[in-house]
């Protein structure tokens, strides 16, 4: 059989592992992204690792989420990602210059090249036919530092699109459709790869909407072959020489295949609160709505734009509407301020908002009490909007733009209009706004602003363990409790000395101080410990605060490994009753660590009661070097100090 | 001796007093405008006072201030105010719109007209010969009502500007000029009356620049006449029907002069932090500056932002400068998206922002950690900014243009170019985001989300008053201890049944509850009573918790007056050391009170301790019947049902 687009990327970049579904594998990174939200966080472990320059093809760093600036910590994070981005030879797209995903399309995107990007859209550059994933920001650190990316090798579903698109039936109904066949959990451990006759009809563009919001599925990725009309992008973009031509084997194999008829297809939303709750437009007209918001990784594309000023042009929005919209780029802003669909847009009484990520990821535009949306966004999970009672649909932009004329929810496809001027030959091309980094970051200073303080890092193992016990939990403590995460700590995510003083509060609010004042210790607690959200602050409050090791009944799987990532060693008892002969202050020791590590279980001496305890480990070989070393980033630091990545 | 044109417009709307400065007058107000800040407490009260429809000669309801939308609150001010609008006949001009400074100034502005409006720029108007003042809530809604608006007769300072402004010079470097000499409390009790040959060479817009930020002066207000230039706007307009020329008498009194020779001025700015430490920028050169934002009501306007276009054409914002605009208004924007001016500043590389008050009142874009930021707009109070390390610095457009390029402050008159299109025959007038009120508004229903409650009304005075001392402080009480103000509570402005939950939090956090289960109650304080800010909401939420009277050594003015209109008692103890023998909880009580307040003292009978003590009462024969009826907004309604006003 042949070859499918995903497995011809994967070979090519095939580090370790054998390339059969489900096995593990290693992949090269050629190239990363980060946001700024995440980004902060993803550069300290950077610098972290004493590295002078990235070693991928290119990485860049956007800054597109916080830009609403409330208070100074906004724009000292710009600076300091601009900066350290500098300094290590990663290009900085500036505040103003767009959504990272919109800009990565039109001016960095490859076929063929893997991506990693600190962003759940990521995958949006899959339109390209680039294999593009998202990841944490340590993995994305790891990646700029050389090291490679495990995954699972995918499943590969074939998505056969047939025929054409109907009037007023967009791109976005495609997606929608997916996400109705396939669910929010259905997506997990596979890539979507998009084939088919209907290809030719979609631009890049309208395939980058569908990897997009293909992140949606819980999917590794999407992708989208390299054509012809990836080329006519390319050409517009005046980035031919970045072009590859990349389509599947004829005879390619799949393991799952879907076909959705375009022609069939009809616009579509996706209701509260799931972007898999996906309903016929038109049996949800007569909804009356107060919003509909424009833009996001997902549709503020040009030709979005183009086909909602058109829509809206010689219109007004309705009374009871707001109308926002987000252009994804300055590129996209550039050329509908100059050819006058901006001012169409303004004249219809919408509302225009930066390019960034805006309203999207709750920066703004909360609907009122009871309010419904419209938006042509990627999420309308619960909350998310801002607003708990507010009701968020997802749809098209046209579907959108032709509601916020009615002022209710209304099927644009009995609209009567004829597009013009969707393609584009020529894209305005300006990438002053793109920093380029220095050549030698050796002079470039790091700007700091207080709120950006360094990444905690472990030391090397020593020959013994020793601590108190400073605090004892029960079962069920989730990363909430560990390292709480609300409005009033959100800007603190770079500073983990502060966050530190919030560890534990809602238990035992003594619980910083005490670890202070015993220069760390161990933490005890009982089943299924650390359960909850996946971030990274719930160990490395802990690191900061010196704790060595964590004995429980159970862990959670991902703080596991967070635990494992920040140098703490996590411990299970082998007899669950030894628990309840641990108290507070208990004064611990573990002998011969180092070697004790390379076994199953080790021994730890209670020197307050003078007793002994069986403790099990669960280490891969890796997690063992990766403790001994100190955390994954002082285990990164030696391997590129040894050049043996 | 002849008229100025500030007497000459007070004399037609005078109601009550003798015209001499310093004399209290009352006036009639023509129009009001409010913004969504002030507004929707200004509209409750207009609710409270049983109002069909306003009185005034035209009114109108502005959102510009909260539009970040960080929760559902402000929507739900939004459609407040937009219903409690059509309802009661007042104009509504929608999110997006624009700042009411501005859309005003375009739409409504009508020379010789008096303005009454909830916002402390509300001056801007002046520019076209309008008498327009800053004021709060309640007394906007009680002109709304039909009230006088009650001021002292202003004395008037001419303010000669002789010759033409050099290139590069700017109406803002007049207004700075002026703050130099007068400073911030220089113009107290006084009218700025503008005049001279330099007139000629200033348009409307340029006007509106230096009326606006004459609220920096502390002046009553700030106003030009209504000549040729004027009428040019209001052509441009296509409001000739509203022009009215209006000019002072040849040989005008006025109290005192100021010369300025615009030959000679050179480009200005207010460095931190007030706007009266006013240097020449040639001075400041070299000083590095990280952040240029250019917009709010004191320089957004078509001209001022067809001046920034041209300066940036072709250039490209320097790297370590975030640049940030926001246009003044729907009509600006529009012009500037249809002449390519704003594709202009857009490829140069500026971030725009929504049309709205934005950065100016802190709304987003605080500059980081010792951030150097020059802003055109009117205040750079310390912290205003939103960031307490940063330096703001006030200037022209021109000067903030410039500097953006050159990534320093820089002085702009070597600045070569040459200004084109910056005289409008025909603005783009599109009024369809203005929302004319409803003919009857009987049927509107008004829309109030779960944050807006209604405004707390005292009842009628009744023959005894009774209750115990439920709160005792000591002295220099201020506004913040009764009424904090942060944040979190910002918010929470419409809502006084919440906001009375945090009433004295930080003396006595018993204290609302207690104030709830004795059903109110009297509380006791000492010298300089409610000192600090002039908020209303210090006053509402003891009203709401059911204080009846305060009894204190001494009060600070406005605080006193705020306790009036509410209905609460202010009461002096005649002997200071009667202070020292009340407790908390003793039970008072004042008999025959009705007649008792029209004396100047009072007798407290403390039932508790079985004793008697006198109290002063400062109060005028208004006062009286304010009191007496149950606060303000129950005297004003009297005076509607008995058509009184």
């Amino acid at each position: 059989m042949g070859k499918n687009l995903v497995y011809k990327i994967l070979e090519k970049h095939l580090v370790e592992g054998e390339l059969v579904p489900g096995n593990s594998i290693g992949i090269k990174i050629d190239q990363t992204l980060t946001q700024d939200s995440t980004g902060t966080m993803a550069y300290l472990q950077l610098e972290a690792m004493d590295i002078d320059q990235v070693s991928t093809k290119r990485s860049v760093a956007f800054v597109d989420h916080n830009m609403l600036q409330q208070g100074f910590e906004n724009a000292d994070d710009h600076k300091y990602i601009q900066t350290v981005a500098d300094k290590h030879g990663i290009y900085f797209s500036r505040p103003g210059n767009g959504i990272c995903h919109q800009v990565f399309l039109e001016r960095f995107s490859v076929p063929g090249d893997t991506l990693l990007g600190s962003d759940s859209h990521t995958p949006t550059a899959g339109g390209v036919g680039m294999l593009a994933m998202g990841a944490g920001g340590l993995d994305v650190a790891l990646a700029m530092a050389g090291g490679a990316y495990y995954i699972n090798a995918p499943k590969v579903v074939k998505v056969n699109l047939k025929g054409k698109l109907n009037h007023m039936v967009a791109a976005k109904d495609i997606i929608l459709e997916v996400l109705r066949r396939v669910t929010v959990k259905g997506g997990v451990g596979r890539v979507f790869e998009y084939g088919g006759d209907g290809l030719k009809y979609l631009s890049v563009p309208q395939r980058a909407t569908i990897t997009n919001m293909g992140a949606e599925l819980g999917a590794t990725t999407s992708i989208f072959p390299s054509d012809e009309r990836t080329l006519e992008f390319f050409k517009a973009q005046g980035r031919e020489d970045e072009y590859l031509e990349l389509i599947a084997d004829e005879d390619a194999e799949y393991q799952e295949e879907i076909t959705i008829d375009l022609n069939e297809l009809k616009p579509l939303a996706a209701a509260p609160h799931s972007p898999d709750n996906v309903l016929e437009v038109e049996s949800l007209t007569d909804i009356k709505i107060d919003q509909v918001a424009i833009g996001s990784c997902t549709n503020s594309s040009y030709e979005d734009l183009m086909k909602v000023a058109q829509i809206l042009k010689g219109h007004k929005v309705h009374k009871d509407v707001s109308l926002v919209i987000a252009p994804g780029s300055r590129q996209v802003m550039t050329m509908i301020a100059r050819n006058g669909a901006l001012a169409d847009i303004i004249s219809a009484g919408a509302r225009i908002l930066e390019n960034s990520c805006g309203p999207c990821i709750g920066m703004g535009q909360s609907p009122g009490t009871d309010g419904v949306s419209l938006r042509t966004f990627n999420r309308n999970f619960y909350g998310r909007s801002g607003t708990l009672s507010a009701s968020v649909y997802l749809v098209s932009p046209e579907t959108a733009a032709v509601s916020a004329i009615y002022g209710k929810l209304t099927d644009p496809s009995t609209y009567d209009i004829e597009f013009e001027n969707l393609t584009v030959d020529e894209f305005f091309v300006d990438d002053s706004m793109i920093i380029k980094p220095s050549i030698t970051g050796s002079d470039v200073e790091v700007i700091r602003g207080p709120n950006i303080k360094p990444f905690p890092l472990s030391a090397k193992l020593k020959e013994s363990l020793e601590g108190k016990v400073i605090l004892k939990v029960k079962d069920n403590i989730t990363t909430d409790h560990i390292m709480p995460s609300n409005a009033k700590l959100l800007p603190f995510r770079s500073n983990i000395p502060y966050l530190s003083k919030f560890c534990f509060n809602t238990i035992d609010e003594y619980f910083p101080n005490r670890a202070l004042e015993n220069k760390g210790g161990f933490i005890v607690g009982g089943e299924n410990y650390g359960q909850g959200s996946s971030r990274e602050h719930a160990a490395l409050a802990p690191l900061y605060l010196g704790v060595k090791g964590v004995i429980v009944k159970s862990f959670a799987r991902i703080h596991k490994a967070n635990l494992i990532n920040s140098g703490i060693i996590p411990m299970e008892f082998t007899n669950l009753s030894d628990y309840d002969d641990i108290d507070m202050m208990d004064d611990l020791v573990i002998e011969d660590i180092i070697n004790q590590l390379d076994s199953s279980h080790l021994i730890i001496n209670n020197l307050t009661k003078g007793t002994s305890f069986e403790v099990k480990l669960d280490l891969s070989e890796k997690d063992v070097k990766v403790l001994k070393a100190g955390g994954k980033l002082n285990y990164m630091k030696s391997l590129v100090m040894n050049k043996a990545l």
